[in-house]
């Protein structure tokens, strides 16, 4: 997205010691598009854009870093009041399969490793353990713990006598397979060259990773019956993945601002950060790694996402039509409040994370549904060992015009059938009414499907409205008493939860 | 976005006609790309890229068109069953005006030209004038007419007997000032030096554009003073905006889906599309006039708004889960059906308006507020002779460090003050509940400050909920029977209007 010329080394002002100490990797053509205006007349001024600048320069710091001076500009990024979602990680355990995993999608893994943490202890029976799963961009580190005590993103939701209680249970968090911090992923290497899968990484579903976290529960603590399964937004769905894939291994399932299946809107918005980040020249059709990464689309895309996890009222509130400086003339570049907010979680976040990992979790997402026609193909390409032809629809757009496209109705039926394997389960499902990401009639419609099939599970559904919070899909994140009480109601058995 | 390498011109094998043919303006770049990996060992395919193939071949194109053939460009592109919002523009009239006008951050354009469409006649008492104001994208193309005989974006909603009657009224539609359908905008020359203003062109407002509209009104059609001026979208700001400058020189005012002030969450999703936009290299700080012009960055950009002109619930039922070809294997490009739909929408529109127009005019939205300190502001620098200096808040990211920002209260007030101005006129403000860029809480807003003002106005709400239209911010667009009638009743002086 920015000039491609960055590498380039051109001529600089000999005399210009400032110049000379960064010339190996300065474009002048930021400066001839600067002059190309500044000596003709003009009935205005030129505008400036400061924003552009920034990117400019980072590009070229990036361009003259080495991969392991790479991680001091992480450090080195600018801090906010936002709460971290994710961590240059460290102080995981890692479980190594040397078997493969072969894939929804037919794509196999001959060996992968899963990152993972714990806290509490597994007690003798091995029934009390509790595993937590991640939203997309999250790493393991949900606690601090001793081999990490920076505070992880469920810090205050996870410790004893807390709403995950590390007295009565213990707690397990995976990074997912195909993310960044310590899981087989893109940027992992391919064992059959060694090089880094990059975009040769196969596609993945969520039950992919669930299908991974189940071999660490087996092999790493022989546990053959997890105490419950809990998670927020893509963690949501891996919790009903988990007990939807091993139904007899999982005796409660929490699932908090997730879905049954991906629908359109989400969709929708997830391929806009998608398109917006392998539009960025730097990304290189995932080939970027020793390289200068998609720092750019990679900033953009989170601006979207994080247009997408909170709420219009929250704004309202927090930033109204403030200014960042009201003092100065309205500018294209960052101007409003809420746009340096973006602007900066954006820049917060692009260095953080994995491009790849970025764009293969966030297409697993969309291609998360439990509905039996979905999983039924999945099974039989699992099973299947026909090589895959990894192409894209070439067909130009044209509305449901395939022989097996399901109507609306038709649809809801399939998810009906697919979901009465877990509909005897106990399951409490958490949905919050200023969420538009996962708006609330998706977690009504989890419920829904799991009560309508009568099949004897305790079926709860928890709704947050408006009242109680205007964070949106981050709600899980920030709004934890809310969330919590009946969370730990429902694990620890206790009535009389409001439902 | 694309590999910048595409203007270079690259070895080609000498005994390809295909490549001999195309060679001028081919990069091999996309095949050295392929190639990098394509004769590795992997333990799985690589993922191809036939969306980047085609932006890649299309920047190709665009490279080797003098600027006269990209007119058949625009129209080879692919069409589909949206309505089109834009036309390549034609069979329109000017308006020139040689005085200059003064803009509310200080900027000045020495002259300026208005491109407008007329329906229906002026009567003797020039009183039945309607001012009709387009959203962000549109040309004053309303409506078919004897120069243009092409369906205009409001074809069914003007003409005998509909709900814009032409046997009744004299209806006149602008370009507004800032965009590219023959009204002064940054494609147009700075008189200064006769090249395109490109972002030397001076951040202007929707009362800005307004104030350019009644210099027409005035020195086209002689009229004093305008039945009613009506718009959805940015043109519901216009119409209010209208009111608010001239509040002696219109009878009535038609509001749709419009504010009486941008809201951040609004802001933010426009801050988006202008950040991916100004990422394409192509942008060039906005000189691009004669060369490659940023069609990925505007096609990313349109994307997004797409994704925000409709509603979830409409395309659960249209698209659901379908994907557009089911055989194939997932892929990162366009794959489901909601996204072959919005590259579709993205591909249509990334050719048919200026890049620096979308920036300018979505600017001026963000920039929309009624509330009498901007307002004072505004009038204060237009009255001043200031010479301004256009920079951009270089201050990192800080919650409401400034002495003059407003708490949620305080701006309400402010607005209250400032809409205090038209609150004495009949007003009719249209809601959708469905419409997630400007929630129906906005609306309200508009109604309830106006009725709480209590100066005697007819303040009509009106408002239709998701049982009516799902079709979001797009509806003012797509159900015409359901937005008319309230309407043509309030236009026409009925009774009786469910309110």
């Amino acid at each position: 997205m920015l000039r491609a010329g960055v590498k380039r080394v051109l001529a600089y002002k000999p005399n210009s010691n400032t110049y000379k100490a960064l010339s190996k990797c300065y474009s002048t053509e930021r400066n001839i598009a600067a002059k190309s205006s500044s000596k003709i007349v003009s009935s205005n001024p030129q505008l400036l854009f400061p924003c552009l600048d920034k990117l400019e320069k980072k590009n070229e710091q990036l361009s003259c870093s080495t991969p392991s001076s790479n991680n001091e500009n992480i450090n080195t990024l600018e801090t906010g009041p936002e709460p971290s979602y994710s961590f240059v990680q460290t102080g995981f355990k890692i479980f190594h399969s040397k078997q493969p995993i072969h894939l929804d999608h037919g794509g196999v893994l001959p060996e992968y490793e899963i990152a993972y943490e714990t806290w509490g202890q597994l007690n003798s029976k091995r029934d009390n353990l509790i595993l937590i799963h991640t939203g997309l961009s999250a790493s393991s580190h949900a606690k601090s713990q001793p081999n990490n005590t920076k505070n992880g993103w469920w810090e205050g939701f996870i410790g004893p006598g807390k709403y995950l209680d590390t007295n009565k249970y213990f707690i397990v968090c995976t990074n997912v397979l195909g993310g960044c911090y310590g899981s087989t992923g893109p940027s992992s290497k391919d064992p059959a060259d060694g090089k880094p899968y990059a975009t040769r990484f196969p596609i993945i579903t969520v039950n992919d990773m669930v299908r991974a976290q189940r071999e660490l529960i087996k092999n790493c603590f022989n546990v053959s019956k997890v105490w419950a399964t809990v998670g927020a937004s893509m963690g949501g769905m891996q919790s009903l993945a988990y007990a939807w894939e091993f139904p007899d291994e999982v005796e409660k399932v929490v699932s908090i601002s997730g879905c049954s299946r991906s629908h359109p809107y989400s969709i929708a918005l997830r391929h806009c950060q998608r398109q917006v980040l392998m539009s960025d020249p730097n990304w290189n059709r995932g080939f970027y790694y020793g390289k200068v990464p998609p720092h750019v689309g990679m900033k953009l895309a989170r601006e979207i996402a994080t247009v997408t996890y909170r709420s219009g009222p929250e704004w309202e509130y927090r930033f109204g039509r403030n200014r960042a400086d009201s003092s100065r003339p309205p500018a294209l570049c960052p101007d409003f409040l809420v746009e340096t907010y973006l602007d900066h979680a954006g820049e917060k976040f692009c260095l953080e994370y994995d491009a790849n990992s970025l764009l293969y979790v966030s297409k697993a997402m969309d291609l998360f549904d439990l509905g039996e026609q979905n999983r039924a193909r999945a099974a039989h390409t699992r099973a299947s060992t026909t090589t895959r032809s990894e192409t894209v629809p070439p067909i130009p757009y044209e509305e449901k015009s395939n022989s097996d496209t399901l109507s609306a109705e038709e649809s809801l039926n399939d998810l009906r059938r697919g979901m009465s394997r877990i509909a005897h389960k106990d399951i409490l499902v958490v949905g919050v009414e200023s969420d538009i990401l996962f708006p609330v009639w998706q977690q009504r419609e989890i419920a829904d499907v799991l009560k309508d099939a009568n099949k004897g599970g305790d079926i709860r559904y928890f709704e947050l409205g408006n009242d109680v919070s205007n964070y949106g899909h981050d709600t899980f994140l920030l709004s934890l008493d809310h969330i919590g009480v009946p969370i730990k109601d429902f694990l620890e058995g206790n009535s009389g939860v409001k439902s």
